[in-house]
Order: structure tokens, then sequence, then C-alpha cells
């Protein structure tokens, strides 16, 4: 693994919070996990319940909630541990990921289109013309970033992500490997037996700060937006059918799927493999469980489970209540008889 | 978004149908819906239910199912506005994503691949001996086509598609972005307790009109061929198994999964995340509702829902009725509390 | 398709194994299955239940279980035939979808990359730096391998192939079209309303033999590995999320997904569209039947069907009750009538 060799005052500038005790000149070598830090590692204590595998722990530097007692490493008190600690993660991933300043030269990048300061554009990739990217964004090898796309700063395109025209992305936003975003939604029109492509000419918004999984699918509308919102985070695999506005620091976890013109409200979560027939509604903050599936819209924070969805408590009874179904069976059967008798 | 920026009377030429209803010199910048288009885009009016928004609407021009009173704009009349407008959608797409003429110098085409006239080739592509690509196809980006793959004319390659080797595509096929066709079917023999791998070096055949969605795998078979045939509109991250036999006309919406050697006839719907098992035979026109998994043989114009797939009356009973089953549990204790009283 | 061009000796020392009754010289052109053989073609007989389709068969040459009467070809007995078949199908494979020698001039390996003997890399192929690639290895076009990973020998990446950095493969694996290993976990951290990422740093490490499907993702953890067992083959569109612990010859058939920190025991069969929670196991020998989704953890050797997933005969019982349900609420009603009466 990359190694973060940081001192702790180091450690201390990069947060820019944090109260050390202990040594400011300790360099930390890389970064692990509480039970199998070593006396070079940092790690983190999230809270009190991890109180006691702080004390058994051999590692050199802890960032930690509080001052703890009985813990042998140097100690940095931060407000959220596992905050800071994602913080350093980030400085590792940069570092053992790095792309190569500039553009390759076996990328294509047209000339009309405009590239911020410090852009990095690595082997085989593709800009088409009008394109523009933010400061400090990466795309990564065999990128395609179609014509007219808009993406802001500090920006990461995985290797082999597909933009097709009139994307537009806002700042910090990452893709991961392969997703694929602004393809044609599935659009067909029925004449006789024969089906007749709809092609889609829409455009795709990602807000600030939104993250597309790997192999995820976004798909461009017949004519109006697709949108997904500031913070929004995609998962793995998942499909984003055309015409959906997805709220803001909505969670899609990976293998999602929602179907076309559906609305999603603002921090609401599907869970792995949940997903949404078409031409609905789920509220803000509501919770579709993993494989639940909505067939109806989802009132704001509701939490839902089965397929179709049903609300929590309900489905939870219905399944306990499955596995009493033979014995069910067998009761309405004796009373029969008894009754019969 | 792309302009479309044709006269009516060029909009007339395109669609070699329609009876012009106002002035055939004026402009349609560009295509809206009927709620939202503006005094210089043409919409459509689908049909009688939409009277009252065509009345409404600010559309400089309108594709209408016959002449209609009291709309302020120009008037195409035509068969059907739906169909018409798709048309005008499919020359603004053509134009706000078309590719450059020619094959790119960074493209790797091989000396023996066959190219038909006007064939266009985007930057890093790769085409391998033996290919036959034919008129006016379009291959972008980083697309590979493997040996002695055979397209048609007219057909449209996204950015990141693989071909594997010997797949067969009609006229008209389209392959959105990173779709994998002719990818190795998962086959193995157990021995022991290893897994040996059976080669699947079989044909891929796709009819015309063909399109495959995003991110979609085509399973090549051990030694037959995975055949998908005309007109059949799969979606994103469908999967369709070795050695299937997909008809004409078939609706595999996104995310759907077809098992191994499974036959599907002509017209049949599996709609959002349906799926089968193997080795099983889903008739003519028969649908599959969104999630619905079928495990048995489904008969020709069936309707299926639920998983396992059962008919659609009887699952949406049995949905019912689950909703009470916390009911007839108690129903079923206070009856026996009565009958042993 | 292409051809095996192969005497009944040739083929006999390729296997090295079998017993030749009939004509050492007899050529044979290609592979069939038993039904379709031609005269001049090579077929299999698995045992004795196709004996039939064997004597009936036009097949010039057959790989048989014992020495067969009535039949027209000349045989070789081997014995498992199947097995001796998919070798014979590796050749036509390797041959039907070879890369020529050495690295494509617009492939990009980083000077301090290591390459072994007949090390084969595709047009736009990208190797950064620190990787290894073990001899006889193939990267086809556009296949990405991040920085320090390590590739055994005998492996084969197909296009677009995305290996982010530190990822570590054994001998003989394969990786179809697609396919992402090493993005980036599903991890973030709420604060107040939005969500903060985790980067993941994590490495994978995939043993010997493994084969991971078209377009499939193995996330990257955030500190501690992704592993997958020798032996164990995963199906196209599979998810296997950050953390996860997968043994050895483990098959996860195409659109299965596992959630993060699963640990999934040896030779244990995840059935098309199956799936985990996360933080669970799934012990050695279990099956979870297609589309099965475990929310627990699924002891050694069970069989369990449904979702979630129950106990195989349990579900199966449930499953039949079901279709009685409507009928067990009309005998309810009915007893109840009698009961007032």
């Amino acid at each position: 693994m990359t190694r973060l060799d940081l001192t702790l005052s180091a450690v201390l500038e990069l947060l820019g919070e944090g109260k050390l005790i202990g040594d400011p000149e300790f360099v930390c070598r890389s970064l692990a996990m509480l039970e199998k830090a070593g006396p070079e590692e940092l790690s983190f204590v999230r809270d009190r319940r991890h109180l006691a595998s702080a004390q058994g722990s051999h590692a050199g530097a802890l960032l930690v909630f509080e001052a703890l007692d009985g813990v042998a490493g140097h100690q940095i008190v931060v407000e959220r541990p596992e905050l800071a600690f994602a913080r350093l993660l980030g400085v590792v991933a940069r570092r053992q990921r790095e792309q190569p300043p500039g553009i390759h030269p076996t990328a294509v990048v047209h000339g009309d289109a405009e590239l911020g300061a410090d852009v990095r554009i690595g082997p085989g990739a593709v800009v088409r013309s009008g394109a523009r990217i933010g400061d400090r964004s990466v795309l990564y090898a065999n990128v395609y970033v179609g014509e007219r796309c808009r993406l802001g700063a500090d920006c990461v395109l995985y290797p082999n992500v597909v933009l097709m025209e009139d994307v537009e992305a806002g700042d910090r936003v990452v893709v991961q490997p392969g997703a694929v975003i602004g393809c044609e939604g599935y659009g067909y029109i029925q004449q006789g037996a024969r089906q007749h492509k709809v092609p889609q000419i829409g455009r795709i918004v990602l807000g600030d700060d939104v993250e597309i999984g790997a192999l995820a699918t976004i798909d461009r509308a017949m004519i109006d937006r697709t949108e997904i919102g500031r913070g929004t985070k995609v998962g793995d695999l998942v499909h984003v059918a055309h015409n959906c506005r997805i709220g803001e620091d909505v969670l899609l976890l990976p293998t999602v799927a929602v179907s076309g013109s559906v609305t999603i409200g603002d921090r609401a979560v599907l869970a792995g493999r949940a997903g949404t027939a078409g031409h609905l509604t789920v509220g803000e903050d509501a919770v579709l469980a993993g494989t639940a599936v909505a067939f109806k819209d989802v009132p704001p924070g509701a939490q839902m489970w089965g397929n179709p969805a049903k609300e929590k408590g309900l489905e939870m009874r219905i399944q306990a209540l499955l596995r009493r179904l033979p014995e069910l069976f067998r009761e309405v059967r004796e009373l029969r008889a008894k009754l019969d008798d």
C-alpha cells in the first residue's frame, strides 16, 4: 500500500484542526485499522465503543474523539476521527493513483475544447468539440468526453468513463471506471408489431460533489434533462433511466435501478438492488431497503421493505407470518375437521 | 441543446408526409415538449387527450393528428405525430453527436478489414482482421471490433463498445456505449472441487434494427449461436446469457437478465429487472412484468407477475391477501378460541 | 467458426490421454454438438444417456467415455469426454481471437513496468508505473493496468478491462471485456445532511485460475483487501463490494451482487441474481438459488431459496401455499360463517 509518510505536525496542518498529545515529529508511515495497526502506523478511534480496541492497539498514533487513557500511541484529538481519517485516506489515494501532469500525446483533444489550469488527460482519452474541463480535473486513460460537455473543477473521470454529448457536471464530481453518462434512454414507439426508436437528445446535469460508481448508466432523456443533485452518491452498476430527477445527498447503493421519469427527494436512500417503477416519486428522507421495489409513490420519510415495497412494519410482520403459513393451513384444516365433526 | 433550424417546408420534405396549415417559410429553431415549447419551437400533439395542452401551448409549430382549432402555432397534420417527431429528434441527434468523416489516424484498422462507403471510425478504435463494416456505419472512439465481425450498413457503435470475434450484425444496429457483445458465456465443468473452464467459441447474430443498451452483455455460446432477432431492443445493463434465441421485436428493458439457452418468442416484453431461469421458453407476445422472474415456460400471450412469476391475476390476489395476512392469523386464533370454548 | 484442423493422432497428443479406435490420420475440421456434427467434425458423448444420439450422429469422430457399438465415426475413449472436448474448444478459442505477438506501438507501457516473456499488449492498452505482467499474459486493446498491479503468467485481460492500482492476480486469471477491478467501494460518512467520501485505498487479490465476467465490478476496500480465492468464477455484471473475502472454487453466476464485508466459503454457489446483505457469512458449499437474497448468515452446505432467503424446503412449501392463499381466506370465511351460525 502507498505510504503516508507524514509527521504528526504535518497531519495536524493538513487537517486544520486537532490537539496533539505526543511528539509532533513522530512520522506516520501509513494508515491502518485499529486492530492491525503497527507502531509506525496511524489509526483512529471513532467513539467510546472502540475504547477497548484502542487500549489494545499497537498503533503508533491515533486520531481520537477525546484524550484517551491507557493508550500507547501518540494522540490527536479531533471532532470526528473517522472524518479526519478519511481526509488522510484521500492524501494516500491521490498519491497512489496520481496521473502525470499535462495531456498525454496519445490523447485526442479537439482544438476548440477549453481546458482549465492543470488539467490532466491520460493516454487515449478523447475530448470532443466544444467541451470545457475545469481546473485541476483529471481524465484517466481512454475516457470519452462528448461534444459540449462541461465539467467543473477538481473532477475525476477514471479510465474508460464515457460522457456522451451535453453532459454538465459541477465541481468535484467523481466518476468511477467504465460508467456511461448520457447514453440514450430506452424510448420506442410501437407501430404495428414493430418498435421505432425515439432518439433521445436531452441533457444530463450532475451537481457538485456527485459521485457515480463503476459501470453505472445514467440515461439521456428524449428532450428534457436527467438530473442528479449535489452530493448524491451513485453506486456501481446502478441504472438511472431517462428523465429522472434525483435530489441532493441521495444515496443510490450499488445495483439500484431507477426507472424513467422518477423523482427522488433529497436525502432518500435506495439500498442495494432496490428499485422503482417509472413515473413515481420517492419522498425526501425516504428509505427503500435492500432489494425493495417501489411500484407506487413513497411518502417522505417512509421506510419501505419488500417487493412490492410496503411499510417496513407491515412487511416484517408478513415475512414473519409467511414462515408460519404451513402451520396456519394445518390449523385451518383442524378447525374444519373439528367443526364438521 | 442542438438546434433543428428547419423551415416547415423542409420539415415536410424530410417527413415525406403531412399537410401544412401555416407558413412554409416559418423556421423551427428547436424541438420541445408541448408544455414548454416557445414561439420558435416545434412540438407535437399525440391525440385528442392533449388538446387542452395544445391550445395552451406557445409552440410556434405543431405536428398534429388532425387540424386543430384554437391553436396558436402553425400546424402540420400527420398520421402519427409522435413518430414524425421522433424522426425530427433523429435529425438533431445525428447532428449533436456527429462524428467526423473518415478514419481517425489513431484508430487501428487491420489491413484486410473491409470498410464500406463513408464508414467513420473514431480515435483509438480497433478493427481486427477479417472484419467487414457496412456503408455509413460509425464506430466511435475506443470501440473494439473483433476478428471476422460483420456489420451491416448504417450501424452505430458508441464509445467503448466491444464486439469480440465472429459477431454478425444486420443493418441499422445501434450499440450504446460500453456494451459487450460476444464475451464468453458462463460455462464450467466440475471435476472434484475444481471448476474447469469450457471455452465458448460460438457466434453472435444480431438482426436488422436491433439496439443494445449501454453496458449490456450478450454472451457467446459454447458452439452454437446466441441470436437476437430483427427489431429487438435491449436495455442498459441487460444480460443475455449464452445460447439464447431472442425473437423479433422483443423488448428487454434495462437490467433484465436472461439465463442460458432460453428462447424468447417474437414481441415478448420483459420489463425492468425481469428475468428467467435457464433452458426455458417465453412464448410470443408474453409479458413479464417488472422484477418478475420466470422459473418455468411462459405460454404465448401470458401476463406474468412476481417472483416466481405467476399469472397476473393470481399474483395480484396473492399480493392483496398478503397485506391481510396478519388479520387472517388473528381471525384463525379467534375461531380456535371460540371453538375450544 | 474457426477450424480445428487436427488429425486424431494430433488430438490424442494434445489431450495426453485416450485410446483411439479408428484412423489416426483422420482430420477433424471443426468441433460440433452431437446432433449437428457432420462427417468432418469431432463431437463428444458425455455418458450412457447420450448413446442413442451418438448412434444417430453423423460425426466423423467422437470423444467417448467408453468404446461404443453402432457408432459410425472414429472414437477416442477418454476419462471425461466433456473435459477433453473443452480442451479442444480452448485450442480453437485461442486461435480465433489470437493477439499478435509483441506490444502494439499505440500501447502506453510505463518504462519501469516489468513484462514477462511473450507478453502481448494490444492497441491503446495502458500499463502504469510499477506494474508487473507475467509470462505469456495477453492484454487486449484499451486495457488499463494501474500502478503496481501484479499479474501472474498466462493471464488474459480482454478489451477495455480496467485494473486500478495495486491489483494482484495469480496465474491464468481471465477477465472478460469491460470488467472493472479495484474501483473504489461505496464508502461515505454522513455529517449533517451531507455525505463525505471515504477514499478507498485497499488492495485486491485474485487467486490463480480466477475468472471475472464481462462488466463485473470488484471494489477496493478502505484499507484492507478484497479477495477472490483460487478457481472462483465470477459472472457478467456481478458486483463484489469492498472488503469481501470470497473463497476458492466459488461460483458467482451472472448479475449476482455481494454486499460489503461479506465472507463466502469455498465452493459456495450463488446462482443468477442471488445476493447478500453486508457483513455476513455464506458457509462453505452453501447454495443460494437464483434471485435468493441472504440477509443473515448462511450455514455451510445450506440450500437457500427466496428473498429473504429461507431453507429450500420451507420456501418451496410457502410458495406452494401462497397459490392456495385465496382458497384459505375463503375457507376461513366459511368457518366463521358456520361458527357464527
